[in-house]
Parts: C-alpha cells; structure tokens; sequence
C-alpha cells in the first residue's frame, strides 16, 4: 500500500508548505501545518499526514479554513484560555495552543486552552514532543461539532465524533505518546476500509437499525449506521463516557459546538498542560514513569507475540527509519496532490535515488 | 442478592461513623468517609459502599489506615497542589481535595491537586456532586502503586490497576456523572464474580500464560492471570493508553509510587476541577452540554433495549427511590459489620418496617 518512491522529509514539508503558501496561507502557518502532517506520515499515522494535504487546498480554496489572521482571545486569566479559532488551520491552532499551554504551565503549574472554531487539527500524537521535550505532561482532546458518526452507547442515531484523546508523557528516556479515541476505531479507518472493500476484526459498528456489523459499509447508508464507542458490544457504555467528557472539555469549556448551526469540517480544541515541578517535582516524575515503562517493557509477551511496546515507541522508530532512509507516502497521496502542485506552480519533489 | 431489609441511609451513615469513630478515626474524618461508603450504596456501586467498612476497619486496626491527622503539603503554589497523604482515609483525602481544587478553580479558572500514599478511596462516582453543584467540571482520576492486577496490552505480567477515571459534568440539568476504569472490568468484580463461581461474558482476561479467558478463576492462580486492559483482545491498546495515563497523573505528579516498596493497600489521586466561568462561560457550558445530553437521549434505542442514558442517570434514580423507599444492602454486608459493632459496642441499626 505504501509506494516504493522514497522522498526526503525535508523535501515533502518544503513541498507541502509551498502548496499551502499558494493557496494563501500564511507562511508561518504553512510551516507549521506542513511540517505536522509530514511528522503524522513519519509516526506512521498516514490516515493523519498528507493524505490530508488535498482536502486541506480544498477547504482553503473554497474559503472554508482561513489561512489568515490570529485567534480571537474569548479569555485569557492566565492559566485558563479561550480562542474562538476563526476557522484557521487548526494544526496551527493546536501547535500555538500547546506552546502557550506549556509556557503558562512552567510560570504557574498547569494550564489549559481551549479553542472554538478551529478547522481540523490532523494527528494529535505530533503535539506531544512539543510538552514533553519541555519537560510538561499535557493532554490533548478534541471533537467535530460539525459531524457525528458514533451514536451513545444503546443508541443508533451518531450524537459524537470519535473524539480522540491524546497525552504526551515524559520519562527518564523517550517520552510516552498516547493517541486514542473514545470510539473502537476511526472515521478515516472506516473510510478507508470501505473504499478497500474491506471488514473490521470483529462487530465494531452498528448498522442504522442498531445491529452490530464488521462492515464498514452500513457507516455510508442512508440513513447511516454509527461506529461504536471504545469498549464496544459489551463495555461501550466507558467509551461513551470518554467521548461525553471530551464534548465537554473541548465543545462545553470553549462554549461553542453543537447547540450552535453546524460550520462544516472543524474542530473543538482543549489543551491542558502540567508542569511536575510544580507537584512532586520532574525528578520524581521521570523516576516513577521510568520504572513503569522499564516494567511494561519486561512483562513477558503472551506466546508468540512481539515485545510489549510503549505508547509512541514504533511511531518514533519509524521516524528515526524514514529521516534515515526517507520516507514512502502511501498510494494515492502524492496523485491527489499532483493537481494542486501543477495548479499553483509549485515543483513536485524529486524521489530518493533507489538503493 | 440484595436483602429483603431496608435501612434509612441516615441510619446507615450514623453507624458506619460511630464505627469508625470507635476505631480511633477523628469525627470530622468518620463523617465523610461514611457519609461517602452509603452513597457509593445509594448509586447501586455496590462493590464500593459499606461492603468496604469491615476492610476499612481492620487497616485502621492494624495501624494501616491512619484515623487521625493531616495530609501533608508537599507543594501548593495556588493552583498546583501536591500532598502526603499520610495513609489517611482516602474517602476523606479525596473530598477534601475535590472541595479544594474546586475553591481554588473558582478564583483561577482551574486547579489540580495530587494525592501520594493517600488508603483506598472507594467509589469515585461519590466525589463528583461536589464538583457540579459549584457548577465546576471535575475530573478524577486514581491508581494503587502497592497492587498490579491488568497487564500492558500485549503482555502477561500485571503491571497496573485497573487506573479508574471519573468525570462530573453540569448541564442544564442533572450532571452527568462518569466514572470507568482503563481495564474492561474491576478487582472488586472479578473477585466477587469468582466468589459466586460465574464467568464474565466474554474473554475479559488473560491466564497466567496469557491465553484469554472468561473465567475470574484466572486471576487467583500462582502466578496470577491478568485483567485485560478497556478494549479487550482487539482495542486493548487503547485501555493500556488510559492507563499510562492515569499512572502518571496518580504517582508520576504526585512522585511517589511504584519506583518506591510497597506499603500496603492504598493509592495515589489526581484531582482535576475547571470552572467554565473562567473559559467559555457557565451559561455556554450548559447550553452544550445539555444540548448534549438530550440529543443523546432522543437517540433511538437498538431495538428492544432500553431508552438511552446519561452516565450518573441511573445512579442518580437509584439513590431518591432509596432516600424515599429505604437502602437495601448486598447480602453479607451487615454480617461483616456484626462483629465489629459487638466489639466496638455501637449498635446496629434497626430495619425500616416492611412495607
């Protein structure tokens, strides 16, 4: 599924960040957006990197993410904010709000963003390092007030997005990047399986009249089945819980979200930073989430199976394979976005020479 | 499996509270902690009520459950909060740090406090009214760095405890008050379903060897088998994620806990309280969630099932039909206390007369 074709990171980020920059966004932002999408593809999340480059032009082009200005300030007291995001790119918006989050955090031991309005923030494990290599823990949520694919759990009408919940962890070695969502598999997963003819392991979604399906078809009827909460036939009732609280942290504490008309494609941010200085100290931190990761480490793997790994362990191996080696896109990206690249003259990068 | 007779909760609370007093616990300490084992009862957790005096009596006895003092401030910069628990009751600790955390939010927007060597803290789902009464959002989160029951997904060798993660959120009506673990079932459950020689309902744990079972009976072999993160055999990643999480928010902030020797039943606690004031506003937190809520009950049932509900709905019916109609306990609950309340010499209280 992945091409042959190896291309430089570097080469791919320049690339996308031009595009961007031709379809008039800022360019500190595209920097931003280009380089993050990249770094999806690069953990290995290429259902969250530039596959989502192409939508992305669209949404630009069609004046339905802003490419620029600055986030409206709703509140700001010093540890708790609150942006209305004007639709701007929300990988821009996201990456501004960690940075804050932790600057904030590290004067006064946590603090929390939320942002209204944001356009689609991609992959939230590509935050984390931006926390961790500071030394901060945060905790990323976010949801889509403009869609619903994951009905409550019991019910077959989709109220919530699967509503992922991401945390960035660091220890006395490589940090622990959590990415995960409140429902048992994803809307691009399901799409994608779709379009590949292909079914889930076992009955993780519902179709419209409320009967439990490995096909991710019964998600594109009409009127549509819905992806089941994490937990599924027998405890979806916790990832239910799990998705409400992320539609409070980030559609409740921004004060925005589904009571409003939905906007089209989006997001609802919440970001909270913690600094351990400011609890048991960093030192103490990194001691007991050291000798926890050493302890996941050396429990031994049911038989026949690979190593436990940590949380982000195979995402920044792979990184460190693809900056090495180079980094092959999966099919279909680099053809969505040769259009784009014609359109707004902007050369299509060179592949790696073969080895 | 409830008893026939019913008891006024106000008595229940008064004996639980004379006993513990005749344990040596402070008054002001017995009050909270009983008042907070019958609630656990009222809401139908019944795992985590009175069922946990008896235990909670012989770790005061035995020097360890410490019934007197305070906690100890390791850290308090305003909004960041760190304590020694000193091996106090948990239920007591954990009120206290809920009351505070939602003082401090209401001044700063938000406030966090963590609890190292606090005992066992019951039944999370409790704590969360105080939180939502103030019109705070709270989040909740515990582990025991003394017990490891649920292996890293993956893995054979318990590492974690099942790490539960509660949220209470006001909406516009009754909050919605969420509480579940980041393993697929409890200790509590697993080890009363093994009392009663019944199976869970699919392979919710792992034998020794790491082969999934239904069978509680795992858990209590030499070497024990484990229980299964949320998500089971095929998400049970995403349970293992959770749990991390919940590990370093618990014993990483707090900076004490596994790295360090045992100590006997106990935990660790992270308190999270946000006031919507501070972000968007409490009126438009409300309006989404309570938009929220009521969409998630107007979706229509899987066919024969019951309507749909919000987490805490039902807890929330359950404790006004036993304020108004009497409190019946799980079979054997009294039978625990019995003796203690012949030694201690408070004496038990009457049944409410049959209807």
């Amino acid at each position: 599924m992945t091409e042959d074709t190896r291309y430089r990171a570097a080469d791919l980020v320049a690339f996308a960040q031009a595009l961007f920059c031709g379809a008039a966004m800022d360019r500190d932002k595209a920097a931003v957006v280009a380089e993050l999408l990249v770094e999806g593809d690069l953990f290995g999340h290429d259902t969250h990197g530039l596959q989502l480059a192409a939508p992305y032009l669209a949404e630009l082009k069609a004046g339905r993410m802003a490419g620029t200005g600055a986030p409206e300030v709703v509140s700001d007291n010093g540890t708790a904010l609150t942006w209305d995001g004007r639709r701007l790119p929300g990988v821009w918006l996201t990456a501004q709000a960690v940075d804050l989050a932790v600057e904030r955090a590290t004067d006064r031991g946590l603090a929390a963003v939320t942002i209204r309005r944001s356009h689609h923030i991609a992959c939230l494990a590509t935050f984390l390092e931006r926390a961790t290599n500071r030394g901060c823990v945060v905790v990323l949520a976010s949801s889509d007030p403009n869609n619903a694919s994951v009905a409550p759990f019991g019910g077959t009408a989709a109220v919530m997005t699967p509503n992922p919940i991401a945390a960035g962890i660091p220890t006395d070695g490589e940090p622990m990047l959590i990415d995960i969502s409140s429902s048992i598999t994803t809307n691009s997963m399901t799409y994608r399986l779709h379009k590949e003819g292909k079914r889930f392991p076992g009955p993780w979604l519902l179709d419209a009249q409320g009967r439990p399906s490995d096909d991710p078809a019964v998600a594109f009827t009409d009127p549509p089945g819905t992806i089941l909460p994490l937990g599924g036939l027998d405890s979806g009732h916790k990832g239910y819980g799990l998705g409400l609280l992320v539609e409070a942290l980030t559609q409740g504490l921004s004060g925005f979200g589904r009571a409003e008309p939905a906007e089209g494609w989006g997001a609802s941010v919440f970001v909270l930073a913690l600094d351990p200085a400011a609890f048991g100290g960093r030192e103490a931190f990194a001691r007991q989430t050291g000798w926890l990761a050493d302890a996941c480490r050396d429990s031994p793997p049911v038989d026949g199976g690979p190593p436990v790994r940590l949380p982000g362990e195979r995402a920044l191996a792979r990184k460190r394979a693809a900056l090495r080696d180079g980094l092959g896109l999966r099919a279909g990206i680099m053809d969505a976005l040769r259009p784009w690249a014609e359109k707004l003259e902007v050369p299509v990068p060179n592949a790696m020479p073969s080895v």
